[in-house]
């Protein structure tokens, strides 16, 4: 079990990332969560260029971690510069961390192209900045940026960049390849030659640009390389980072390397979700390993098999990684994918009950008025139960009106009113909106609050609409999905109709009474 | 340049992804997509277990394709069964298209424990199905599922597999990596096996389980692989396929295969985004080569450098994929994409034109207002020809009223009132229709076509919803697409608002005034 060191640079790279921005009360709990997994350093950003950064390496001193050591980054002296006189080495020597990642040119090109000196003073910014910061007592990770692309351009140079950074007294060599141009092959081979050129420990910084950062870093550590470099959830630069879940359960969980405490694998999961819900970004559900379909069973064929054997079609079992099976129910699947579904709220049913044979056929019918119900586990439970006698009623829309007049070119909010009946009692509400059903949704829950406080907690945080059968356009069946959340539980629900508003009003129905289900409320009417 | 077969397989494995829904209309969409950009064979679907696919193959007869193959999926016959008599295997042997994929088990673990019968029968089965098909004139592609997890267990028994496929007549043999749990090491080398086992040309089929499907695909590829299977934008079971857009990028760009017609590369942006847009799916931002932010550039010094030196932060021309460089902080925007679809319709515009640049910006504000023209071709085309001045608007809406009501649990019609304004003439129009959209939809051609009797032939195809801003649900803004037909063309057109007929009415006129220049009418007003 060799051990390797994960170096995590979502607050630093990833904060590069599109549509990414943090604020230091975030970059604090993406800190937490990090060394709670048992992340070796945390790169936390750039104090020179970044006056955020410097607030949160402030408040970050404060910070009592377990596992993780945080990182400051910044560049060498500047070309020409007195490095005791350059501010930003100036601010990574006076920082409050021990460890700053500092990187530099091993590129020519980029040296006399970009910086637009010569290949000598590069070496000389180089090991001025490391020398400098190693004497003022700080550990020092050297960044070889564009090492690959040096290499393949002039990788005697290259090697003399990365001799000048160890002889400076860098502690860690960082092989970067900055453009993600790289292939696994082409990443081992330079890795080893970088292993054979220093002898203190060298990592690995991959980019996803040709959708191989993880390979191109399982080569790397077989290689030689002992830490590795990337954002948790893989964003960053243009296509991101490698994805540090997907690279540490591959090397931990199926390569046998020890990366995190063993312990803190099972949190891969929880920890991907968190940091993707702190960030304020979707994680894709088909993401390996931690994302919510990277389990997810639809073919009729691979159900029966799972169902039999898991590992006839999961490599690994998903609670390995925090993860769970699920079984999508759709026309492909079969009976035992929707038994499994149905024996997590009705545990009496069997494989021999007779019912079971009916609600299956009920769901073809359902599905072929559009329904679908894979994404949407609330409807998919209420309709069972309901289908059962299991369900007692909480409201009935006696009827809802919408009225939408506009001139075309301008946004006006359309007005909705609607009726419920709640035991004997009536309640009428109306409120407007943008569009129709955000009015319609409004009023519905204005009329029921009376009788159900909980609702008070109750948002819409997705709706998402789709034509079922597309032949014939605008009159075709729509589906709508509304995904909600009373703060603490997230479940999503389904409705299909002709009609895009009574589709939304199913749909929202069904969301209102699962929570009212849930918290078991009692009417107040 | 060796020659390598792209195997597209979105409208049967990519069916098997969360969420992911086809109607007939969209398969053929996505059929005539992928021929264009120069895939060689197309899976369509499963006509044994899926009606839909039944009605789909009937329609792909009248399919005129340039390059692309249309094949048929289905399984071996089943265990004891007479091959002639097995109804799966005769729905194969009767489908209207000439290329049918069987799928059959290669780990003898599969056919133990989940098929319950002996290796012998299993070689049966795949021997009888293949050499039965191929009597009835197929050509026959043969899945090895599970080869790789079938290599492990028993390397001896897999080869047997492969060789009985190969003996009975099999065209070509696909390796399956179905668990998606390989790394590159493992598919080389049993890739190279296979390849020497057999002297048909093999497949390479990967799933993305281990965040390595591209980078498998590759090593298969360099061991002999000469057929690349996946789905065209990594849709699938649980993490995915293989993303096709991803390896024909890296294979053809970057490694110098022939994968595609040159001439298609520059389009693989806009293939991609166009199914995910027919998919209903999102397609991520940070996706390789494709996606929005591929090549955005957030970093300050990553600016500096590629306007300084293109490669300097690029590991390819955005350009060479039909992508395009984006800086995220400057107000710098990539103008060659957007010119050259701008001379498709207004030649005299080049790129030193000083109106291309206020055209770029233009764009960014209806990007802002959740505008996205990827799809949407009709609507951009109006759009710039308004900017330039070159539109003369054949109609005005004045107002519209819709009225909804409804118990909820009847799907009763809507109704709409539409006033337009054609000349100096005005025309009321009411219509009702399933639901709000289709009543005004029906009531403004109403009005319209006794002015333009050419909207007679004039209808709707599709119809999607998506919400843009998903933070804030029924209240955040939707970007509607509509797909019409006159019976000859077919165009895309966009809307967006907060309202979401708001959002449908601005594409609805969009596609009416498309229609209207395009045939050049003159009003009868």
């Amino acid at each position: 079990m060799r051990k390797l060191y994960v170096f995590d640079s979502t607050l630093r790279d990833g904060a590069q990332g599109e549509n990414v921005n943090f604020s230091v009360m975030d970059k604090i709990n993406i800190v937490k969560a990090l060394d709670d997994i048992g992340v070796s350093y945390i790169e936390a950003g750039n104090p020179f260029s970044n006056p955020k950064d410097e607030e949160f390496f402030e408040k970050a001193k404060e910070l009592q971690l377990k596992n993780a050591k945080i990182v400051a980054f910044g560049s060498t002296r500047r070309v020409g510069a007195d490095v005791a006189k350059d501010k930003s080495v100036q601010v990574m020597a006076e920082i409050s961390v021990d460890h700053v990642a500092i990187f530099g040119k091993s590129w020519d090109l980029h040296v006399t192209e970009i910086l637009k000196t010569t290949l000598e003073e590069n070496l000389a910014m180089i090991a001025d900045t490391v020398s400098y910061l190693k004497s003022k007592g700080k550990t020092v990770f050297f960044y070889a940026e564009h090492y690959f692309d040096g290499c393949k351009n002039n990788e005697k140079y290259a090697m003399e960049v990365i001799k000048a950074a160890e002889t400076a007294g860098a502690s860690y060599i960082i092989l970067c390849d900055t453009n993600g141009g790289c292939f696994p092959d082409e990443i081992y081979r330079w890795t080893e030659l970088a292993c054979k050129t220093v002898s203190v420990p060298v990592g690995i910084h991959c980019h996803n640009d040709t959708d191989c950062a993880v390979a191109n870093s399982i080569s790397a550590v077989k290689a030689g390389a002992e830490q590795i470099h990337g954002t948790f959830i893989g964003i960053g630069e243009r296509c991101g980072n490698t994805c540090l879940a997907s690279l540490i359960a591959d090397l931990q969980v199926k390569l046998g390397y020890n990366v995190i405490p063993e312990e803190c694998v099972k949190k891969l999961t929880n920890c991907a979700r968190y940091i993707s819900d702190i960030s304020n970004l979707t994680l894709p559900e088909n993401m390996p390993f931690v994302g919510k379909s990277a389990f997810a069973h639809k073919g009729g064929m691979h159900i029966d098999g799972v169902t039999k054997l898991p590992e006839s079609f999961e490599h690994i079992p998903p609670e390995t990684v925090g993860n769970r099976r699920q079984f999508l129910v759709s026309e492909v699947a079969g009976k035992s994918a929707i038994l499994s579904k149905v024996k997590t709220f009705a545990p009496e049913i069997t494989k021999e009950s007779p019912v079971l044979g009916d609600i299956v056929n009920m769901l073809k019918l359902q599905e072929q008025k559009g329904y679908q119900y894979e994404a949407a586990n609330a409807s998919f439970e209420l309709l069972v139960k309901k289908f059962l006698g299991k369900f007692k009623p909480y409201f009935h829309i006696c009827y809802f009106k919408i009225i939408s007049e506009q001139d075309a070119s301008v946004d006006t909010p359309g007005c909705g009113v609607v009726k419920v009946k709640v035991g004997e009692h009536y309640e009428i509400a109306g409120d407007e909106g943008n569009g129709p059903v955000n009015a319609l949704d409004k009023a519905l829950r204005k009329a029921l609050v009376k009788f159900y406080p909980d609702l008070e907690s109750f948002r819409l945080i997705d709706y998402k609409v789709r034509v079922v059968d597309t032949t014939s356009a605008t009159a075709a069946a729509v589906r709508v999905l509304i995904e909600s959340t009373d703060g603490n539980d997230v479940w999503t629900t389904v409705g299909s109709s002709t009609d895009i508003i009574n589709a939304s009003v199913k749909a929202l129905c069904d969301s209102i009474e699962y929570k009212l289900m849930k918290s078991q409320t009692p009417s107040k009417a």
